[in-house]
Order: C-alpha cells, then structure tokens, then sequence
C-alpha cells in the first residue's frame, strides 16, 4: 500500500453514526473480514477470544435496548461482539500447544519448554494476578485490526463500549462459560445522511502525543 | 485495497525475532507511521496515550536489558513505548473539548453537553473504578492498528509485553507523570536469518474463534 493511500484510509474511517440498513456487505468481503480477525496477533499467540458475528434482526433489537438504543446496532450489516476469556488454565495453554504442533507438524514435547514458560508466566507468574485485563486488550488489538482493515476495504465501522455487557453476556449466552463482552463493533455502510461524516476528525497534535528519545 | 492483498499483508506479517539492524525505515515512511498512531480511534475520541519512538542506542541498549535482553529492542530501526494514562481528571476532559472547539471551529458552549457526558462516566461513573484497565485497552487499538498498517507498508514489527513496565518508566523518566508503560513494539525489516519468519502461522481453526447469531 503506498503512504498516502493508507493515510486516506484512515482519514476516511470514522465512528459511523448512521449505517445504510439497506446495504449488506458481500460474503466474499465479509469473509476477508472474518479471516483478518482470525489472523489478529496476541500475546504468546494465545488468542485469548471469541468473536459474536451478529446479523439476526431480532437479536440485533435486543441488543440495541441493552446499547443505549444506539441504532448503529440494528443498522449495520454485521455486528462483531468482542469477546475475551475471563480465565486461563493449564489445559487452554495445552490447547494451543496442540495446535502449534499440528499447523507446524513437529511433536508436542519439542513445544513443552514453550508451554512451561507459558504456564510460569500466566498460571503462576505476574499475569495470573491480572488475567481478564491482560485478555482484554489482547481482544482489543483485534477490535484495532478489524477496524483498520475494515477501512482498507471500504468497509464502515463504529467502535463501542457503550453497552450493558452483563445483558450482551446474558442475549448471547455468556453466563456460566470462559468468555464475557468487551466491546462492539457494528460494520455495513455509513448512510449517505450522516452528519458525522463531514465533520473534521479531531486528534491532539502530534508533538502531544509522540515523544522521541 | 484488494481483499486478497490484504490477507497477503496479513500473514506476511508475523512476530520479527531478528531485525536486520543496518535497515533502518526512510523518514517519510516513518512519518507515515506515526500519522497512523496519531489517527488511532479511541472511547470518546479522548486518546489516553503517549507513543515514545526511541532510535538513541544507548536508551535502547537499557531498554534491551529490562525486556529479558531480546535483540529486537536494540536491532529494530524505531522502537514504539506504547503508554496509557493513569488517570482521567476533568481538566484532561476539557483540554480534549478545547481541542474538538479548536479543530471543527465551534464553541465549547455548544460541547458542554459532551463534556458532561464524558464526566459523568469517566469520573463519577462506571469507568472511573477501572481507569487504568481502560487506557490501556484504548492503547492497545493503536498497538492493534500500528502493527496492520506497518505490514500494509512493508515494514516489519514484533509486539512484545516480556519488560520490566517498571523499569521503563523508569527509563523513559515517566515515573511521577500521568503514563505508564504497557507494552512496546520494535519496528524496522526482518534479518533474512530470521527462522521464525519461515514458520507457518499459528491461529485456531475459523470455527472455534468466531461464532455465528
């Protein structure tokens, strides 16, 4: 991608207010969208997430009423909840180092010093004390690239907190298992009628934000 | 973008372990990046964060011995400090609605319903009991969208959380300041010794990540 283009797509993103209800994006698309976030990085490459890709109508309502009643939520073409684990155990570390042996085919205890200092370092180590933050923003860099790379597709994103998690988890059946709702992220089209579009992105100056050393 | 180069982007990029230290990325692809930073989205557009770019050798060679003395720290071409705030004060809420008046070029009168809003969740409201947890969320969007966009111009990065967060503030002198550091990410070219960048990608199968409602 050369410089400029990349730098106008993210002058084109925007928290889009008002979704076209009318467009849909296509599956092929959606598809891209949907692998973009499975190749999201991770610590550890643990992937600590689930995401809820939501386009039933009636859930959608549902959960509009517990999102401030924020209409981003039934306009939108999909709906991406982001999920992330409020534990980690010994097995879903096991879990993954199966799975790291299977995609690069080499025996699971050439894996187990990796595993080991997995473990130290999340069951007994300093992330222990800090496990459903430490998953959090892991859940957070996919709600980053899926913007990003929703962009870079023409794709219209609006992220959001504002939201009643407990009910997201109790309308989606959350309650009693690994993961809870962080955060949405409504994509379709913005509609040609949002104001929001035209208005001046607002970001505190560079020199207050970079600092170099 | 086309959606198939965007999958390419995306698992061209990977965890560099070995930079090449005599790569270093050209100012104005540089510049590009921290463009990027800067239009990182975040909750209520408040940014939360500073980017500290170190490129001093000696800085970076302290750094090194507080991050487990991983090489990237030291061979990268441009090293990104990501911190967050520690805390939310109602000036900080003002100096971000001075700045929305300044750039779209309206009162802060007019903003004043915004404000109250952002203060009634920031400071007395629900997210004033997990600050901390939620700066540092918001830093990891840029963190999330840093990485996308670095692969979309070729540039080569490796998240990293092994550091003494401590000891780089520390470092960096933000101890006593509102920031903190969370997380880092060594940006520059791969060394073509690198093994890792050979190594298939590792991600769970589709089906056990994303779930359909």
């Amino acid at each position: 991608m050369k410089p400029a283009d990349l730098i106008q797509t993210l002058n084109w993103r925007y928290a889009t207010k008002k979704f076209d209800p009318a467009r849909k994006i296509p599956a092929d698309l959606w598809d891209t969208l949907e692998q973009a976030l499975v190749l999201t990085p991770s610590s550890f490459g643990l992937q600590p997430w689930k995401f809820i890709v939501v386009t039933d109508p009636a859930v959608k309502a549902k959960l509009r009423a517990v999102s401030w009643g924020q209409p981003q939520v039934e306009d939108c073409s999909h709906l991406v909840v982001f999920t992330a684990r409020r534990n980690m155990r010994s097995e879903d570390i096991d879990h993954y180092v199966k799975r790291i042996a299977e995609v690069r085919d080499v025996p699971e205890a050439s894996l187990s010093g990796y595993a080991d200092m997995m473990k130290g370092s999340i069951i007994q180590g300093p992330l222990s004390k800090m496990v459903e933050s430490w998953t959090a923003r892991q859940a957070y860099i996919a709600l980053g690239n899926f913007m990003t790379c929703a962009a870079a597709l023409g794709v219209d994103t609006c992220p959001m907190e504002g939201l009643d998690p407990g009910q997201y988890d109790e309308i989606l059946g959350l309650v009693g298992t690994d993961y809870h709702t962080l955060a949405i992220c409504p994509a379709g089209y913005r509609s040609q009628e949002d104001a929001y579009a035209k208005l001046a992105k607002v970001r505190f100056p560079k020199e207050q934000v970079i600092r170099y050393v």
